[in-house]
């Protein structure tokens, strides 16, 4: 039996407080992590706030996890002890249905999350069936791979699904923790990089970081005079934009693509669609086999996010920073 | 000089009349078409009333033409007098820009309209440009062809477009003009095809034309009991409907393509496309190479759309069914 030392909250919107509970036996397919690294995401944020109403107490958060592999169940035989790892959202797939047999185990519909009604990675252990954690490779640090498990492949699995070519202009919406690993992989993917955003700060690191140009997401005039400019666009934030303007700076068979989980209805005329042969779509996270090419990705390319770090035990104070919107990009807690 | 007897409005939503028209000499890469058979599309009922503003008077109507080559201009190789050939939305193409060079001449920005400051197809002659005037095959007949080069391209070309894999599963909504030539093709296609129609008549004749079942579009529960089933929906409607109802109806990876320019914004929850990877998109015609394929498909496979014709001197007891909603499928009028 393993003691995991966590921090968890015990009510909505509770203070992260510490937190033990025992593992049981280590199933045949499971591994147990050290956590080394756990980045923060928003969604940990809204499980917190219990925003999609599937939250249980006492919750520990965590899904941006980086370590070392501590024990491997009898049938693992692709991960051993002291490799180095990491684990995203899905902790576990059902490994047979038709998504996860066409190697798109992001979209199995019995997918087991991370920090949803299993403990997650604010803690010193995290247990998760094997298939879903990822050798990390030679060239990418530990220390800033956590955020690369959700949020990086968040951006990154587009690229991939879409067959996005390297001759494509490629739009970031909205420069945060998801954007700005997007202009890192489309600069790299040999793309045209295009940031969109209002802050005369974030504009001058959107540059440094990959962008080729930025467009004053509040100035109407920039926006429309950029119509038919971009092959994808992946929009990052979680608010309602004016999308029809959006939709029209997208060239002929362009793409606009969501990843930020807007409430409100995108409100798409109908006629640009049609007109130009345009799409609009979404992805959640990505597969384990996108997440091994995101990282080879990345070691190649030298691809890290920009990252804050804390120890875990300052976890609340982790949490406000990024409730007032301050993470430059990421949040990366460490084990202490 | 060629005087072309035409029929013609000469105000918004009039009568058509006699109308008469000289040709001035032939260009050198233009041919000039003796129509033996137009098709009647809803789009020339929306240019008739100017519901785009861009229409001319006097009017001539008709872009789904079926004819022999009268006349070529002196550069034109690829037509020959008495070659059988058809005419679509599109009377030529600037070329040279962009989508032109890629083969994608449907998306032109400089594209001539056939009846978009032009006179179309209700005639005895219509001129255009070579390179939009595509030969029919062997195999397929002039009295039945005119419709294929709109409305069966404009659904064909999405199977095209987005590589549609004959496994498939296709839902056709609005089982009309579009619609009944659709489910031909994706049942060619090799595809499992839904019609969804709330008409007892047009589901038996929907499971008559190429699909295998059929939705009632009326019945909630029979939507919603169809979660998670197709990999292309395609709408042909100029409705607006409960889109995200249908989107629930994709598969992961599905796609709802819209083809009916429905004026009312689509207004589409994010969530259900993050979560299954799903696209809205939409597309206009299809490019002279994509028609070509198209008549290739059609003869091999004995397509062609279920006509309904008028000689051409009763072209507004044909428009008169057409706004009545009564034409089962398409109404062609035959040159008299």
């Amino acid at each position: 039996m393993t003691k995991v030392h966590a921090y968890a909250a015990t009510e909505v919107n509770g203070t992260l407080e510490p937190f033990e509970y025992e593992l049981g036996p280590i199933g045949p397919y499971e591994v147990d992590i050290a956590v080394e690294h756990c980045g923060i995401c928003h969604s940990d944020l809204s499980m917190l706030e219990n925003a999609w109403g599937m939250t249980e107490f006492p919750f520990v958060p965590g899904h941006e996890v980086a370590g070392t592999i501590k024990a491997v169940g009898a049938q693992v035989t692709h991960l051993a002890v002291g490799d180095h790892v990491g684990l995203g959202w899905h902790a576990g797939y059902c490994m047979t249905c038709r998504q996860c047999l066409s190697g798109d185990h992001n979209m199995c519909a019995s997918a087991a999350g991370t920090i949803v009604g299993r403990h997650g990675g604010f803690a010193d252990v995290v247990r998760a069936q094997a298939p879903s954690v990822v050798k990390l490779p030679a060239g990418v640090a530990s220390r800033t791979a956590g955020p690369l498990f959700c949020g990086g492949i968040t951006v990154f699995n587009p690229l991939v699904q879409f067959g996005l070519s390297p001759t494509g202009s490629v739009g970031v919406i909205g420069i945060g923790g998801l954007g700005h690993m997007a202009l890192s992989f489309a600069r790299a993917w040999g793309c045209h990089v295009t940031a969109f955003t209002s802050s005369e700060s974030k504009k001058k690191e959107a540059l440094a970081m990959g962008a080729h140009d930025t467009i004053n997401s509040r100035d109407l005039a920039a926006l429309e005079s950029a119509a038919g400019r971009f092959d994808l666009l992946l929009s990052t934030v979680n608010v309602k934009l004016d999308w029809n303007t959006y939709v029209n700076t997208l060239a002929p068979r362009g793409r606009l693509h969501i990843l930020g989980a807007t409430l409100e209805p995108l409100d798409l005329a109908a006629f640009p669609l049609i007109f130009a042969q345009r799409s609009v779509s979404g992805s959640p996270v990505g597969s384990p086999a996108t997440i091994g090419r995101m990282l080879d990705f990345c070691a190649r390319h030298q691809i890290a996010p920009t990252t804050e770090h804390y120890p875990m035990s300052k976890v609340n104070e982790a949490l406000d920073h990024l409730r007032a919107g301050r993470a430059r990009y990421r949040i990366v807690l460490d084990c202490d």
